[in-house]
């Protein structure tokens, strides 16, 4: 099972890194969001640094969402987005929009997501404009990741996963070829 | 035509509202990150409060994404939300994305954005489940944003924005009933 503190490191890490050029962040701040001593993120993630390479990779999150045979894509992720937003109150995705704008670490964050999710989604279609339709199934898992975060007692928070994929998953699908 | 100071003005108070809390943030701040002065702020604005209900208001956002046909509602949306990002450089719901989190204000505007946007969805939807779709509709547009302002350079930027409607509008458009 995931350990509390590390995740709450990893999210306060998240947080701090999206939000701040990476020279602005530091374990003793991260350490205070996350409710942990310093000590406690030196032990599980080393260096600033590694703790940094694990906020900047989605490579986790790209075969958590990706794992399933090509027409049970779209209801794979959905499932795995929204029980994963359940099970540990955060998302697998959604950290990068926060990467949006300049600095070049929030560059690095999205280029990781950009080959790492964006790409394994293209590689994975074989018609035509496998590219841009891969940016556009991205495009919909960021938005219902951002729904989520956004609405945490509205209709989507309080439908089954199995609602949302009811309805969710085949606008995706309809991308998927 | 749309006044390049007041855009500016706009875009950087979306900027310092969505991310700080309300008492942080100074008309001096955000003339200095649009590149005016206080002065044409309150020209323009009136006061620090005044430019704040424009930034969480969304009323004229929903009018223009919602101002179609039911049966052509997915399509007008899309094409309206790409063509606002390619003429304005900023996106019409996205900002929402960033008021998640904690303060009054933060709250305000993510309860004006389900007053405005999720819920006039909602109102055009007579089927089962309209909340939820609603919720799940609102998803896919700021999915769509989100992947437009993180992606200035790939696919989605360089796709016309009829490309772009043809592979995006269908999926929205399966949830509208």
């Amino acid at each position: 099972m995931t350990d509390p503190g590390r995740t709450a490191i990893l999210r306060a890490a998240r947080k701090a890194f999206a939000r701040q050029p990476y020279n602005a962040v530091t374990l003793r701040g991260i350490a205070g969001d996350a409710g942990v001593s310093a000590a406690l993120i030196v032990k599980h993630f080393g260096s600033k640094e590694s703790l940094f390479e694990q906020v900047a990779d989605f490579s986790e999150a790209a075969e958590l969402l990706l794992t399933a045979p090509d027409q049970e894509l779209g209801r794979h992720a959905v499932l795995t987005l929204v029980n994963y937003r359940r099970d540990n109150n955060q998302d697998l995705l959604v950290r990068v929009i926060f990467a949006a704008g300049s600095g070049d670490e929030r560059a690095l964050i999205r280029e990781h997501f950009r080959d790492q999710v964006t790409r394994a989604v293209a590689l994975r279609l074989t018609g035509p404009d496998a590219e841009l339709r891969a940016g556009l199934i991205t495009a919909q898992l960021l938005g219902l990741g951002a729904a989520m975060a956004l609405d945490k007692t509205g209709p989507i928070a309080t439908a089954t996963p199995e609602a949302i994929a009811n309805l969710y998953a085949p606008p995706i699908q309809t991308l998927i070829y």
